[in-house]
């Protein structure tokens, strides 16, 4: 761990002794809106724990709006102090299909940027927060909805779908946050090896390599099981708990919170790229001819 | 790893080649005293290997002097090219309750300065030390207890105790090295969420994830198991392996070598500010009726 | 991962796009010889992959002829745009000795200068090879034999021979990137015990730490799983695949691309140490008697 991290945590430190109310400011002046219609967030109160619902129809692909959605909501849980979010779909069949390939796809390059920069935000807002997170992952899991899962500390899943990175398949070389996503939750050998193959593991699969913590029945039975594991925190100090995964998890995230701009700029390059504009032709021609049959 | 490591490698090399005699020279010179009250220091004379053994009534909580005698046992016995060093406690319920928080809680500060400064001092000579290292582990082995085992290469821990670092539970955010040394030992997942819940491992647990490699019914079993292991290096070059492990260890100690006094600072900064001070007056508090009781 | 990672990235990404013709120009104008007596270079028509066969009589170990056949033969492979590699030995009971010692005992420095840089750069052609690699580990794959398994993506072995890194046994301390080749398979904690030890595990052993992942009852049913491993990645492109492992692999390797030199000064000054020397003088006369008997 780099000295960056220690700063970070005697800064924080500092934060927490003199800057309470401030935070708290932010954080109310923040704009507390109602649902969009893309995510939901509803608090139980009985146990104080939010769940937030993806409700992108049909498959959850993200496109811009709903990583908007999502980084705002992740930040207004993060401020309401909830005890912990479950993140999870409305949809019974696919927790998200990942990124909105026509978001990448011959680009407006002005919209490719914005789309860019979000989900880059809304990662690290998830992958950061200072609250317990964990997903009930209630259908099919793929590319950023895999990484979405694995931002979170703990993941109950339903049996009968596929979770993975299956970026190789179309011909997309993920960025180093989304590597480092992986590697969070899994040994490194099986890592190289799932996004060489770009590997779909099966909930069966998953819960073998401990991609997943818990498999579950029902979406209820998934929900139930993560707010189990946030409440497993009952006895912890809070200010120590999310300063210990900012300092566990600071590490992963350093080049993405030091030259956010270079990281974009990166990716952009890469998508906009002849190499990729094609995989990307050939790719969605498929998934069209596959969809009319 | 980093070109330090080969510098160190390097200058090793020619130590060993060429700076035998002084070496020696500084061992001999470094005073041998009789045991202290504190720690207990026993030869096997047929295996030539030492045992350690904590001696802090009542609960081997790490105040200065315990930690003091700790780190010059530990330069005595690498001094003295014993075949190995095993790590146990004279309490037969407890390996070690952690730091004695008396040391931290409105601390005179020059005595809090020498506190950090030794413990730093310490869990380095443990965690390089030369000579194979094991911990027979026959009782509770809490916060440092279980930074203690954590930094010998091998664990033999007797039934129905706890291991673990629950710094959460009194808010305390654990330094860099104290996360470095779980992650010597255990998968990073695990890791994160067992300092996340300031989680307390029994003994079966510990085994399954494999915190500990060995569980034995009596302390003479474990030092037994620990003897076999320190055994199991009988067929290796000792400088080889003093070497190897140096290297291999180096990368997580560079901060706490590099900047010793900067990562003292911060400590000692968290530990006096009030957050850390009210946590522990709470947690105190708490002990302390429940003492009564 | 650091910067230099989504440099490389980036500008590869621009020679996909713009320099296939010079790669291929490159490729072809590499003298592509037939096969020496030190290797075998074999194209399985029907599925496209290739088998590298060590062939350097009694044992495979590696003096620098071999490893410059190893390179170029590897840099062929890559160039040829093979569906795969699969490494394996001539000999029925020993795929690899490892180094030829005799090669390090008593050098002639300006061949040993040689046989170092050969070793570093034909290890950096198999590690980030860009097409498919396994081994069909046939026999014995000891220290650098350990060390080619370890740099493939997949490792099947015959049952009833040994695998490992035994340098501590004859007093060597094997560089950084052995020791990064042994991280990238296995976990941390295994693999500093293992390195410490001198470790030979059985294929039984080697199977249960995942060192290996099958066991094959005949080289011919060995190098069938290895085509099995191969074929899997039928479904992904090969350029994205091909710099996925790139990416990858690339922090493993950063201290023997950014200064070869440095390290190859470093473990020479190592080997030429009367330390080392010493060393390896009692332990070629060791085997020396052994086989005389």
């Amino acid at each position: 761990m780099r000295s960056t991290v220690s700063k970070m945590l005697r800064s924080q430190a500092k934060l927490l002794d003199f800057g309470r109310r401030q935070w708290t400011v932010s954080c109310l002046s923040r704009f507390l809106s109602q649902d969009s219609k893309l995510t939901l967030v509803e608090v139980d109160d009985e146990t104080g724990i939010t769940t937030l619902t993806m409700n992108r129809p049909p498959v959850n692909s993200c496109n811009l709006e709903l990583l908007q959605d999502l980084k705002e909501s992740i930040k207004q849980i993060e401020c309401n102090k909830s005890r912990g979010l479950i993140l999870t779909s409305s949809n019974d069949r696919v927790f998200s299909s990942g990124l909105d390939l026509n978001e990448m796809h011959k680009p407006n390059q002005e919209r490719l940027v914005a789309f860019w920069r979000t989900l880059q935000e809304m990662w690290l807002s998830l992958y950061l927060c200072s609250v317990p997170t964990a997903a009930a992952i209630n259908g099919h899991a793929l590319a950023v909805g895999c990484v979405l899962s694995a931002a979170c500390e703990y993941r109950v899943m339903l049996p009968g779908f596929n979770i993975g990175i299956h970026a190789t398949k179309f011909g997309y070389v993920v960025p180093p946050f989304i590597v480092n996503s992986y590697l969070s939750v899994l040994p490194r050998f099986i890592v190289e090896r799932a996004l060489l193959q770009g590997k779909l593991f099966t909930t069966e699969e998953a819960l073998q390599v401990q991609l997943i913590d818990e498999v579950a029945n029902s979406k209820n039975e998934a929900i139930s099981k993560c707010a189990d594991f946030i409440t497993s925190f009952a006895g912890t100090n809070p200010e120590a708990r999310a300063l210990t995964k900012r300092q566990f998890r600071d590490q992963d995230v350093q080049l993405l919170i030091d030259d956010p701009e270079g990281q974009l700029h990166e990716c952009l390059e890469y998508i906009n790229s002849p190499f990729m504009q094609d995989n990307l032709d050939g790719y969605l021609a498929k998934l069209k001819s596959k969809n009319k049959k």
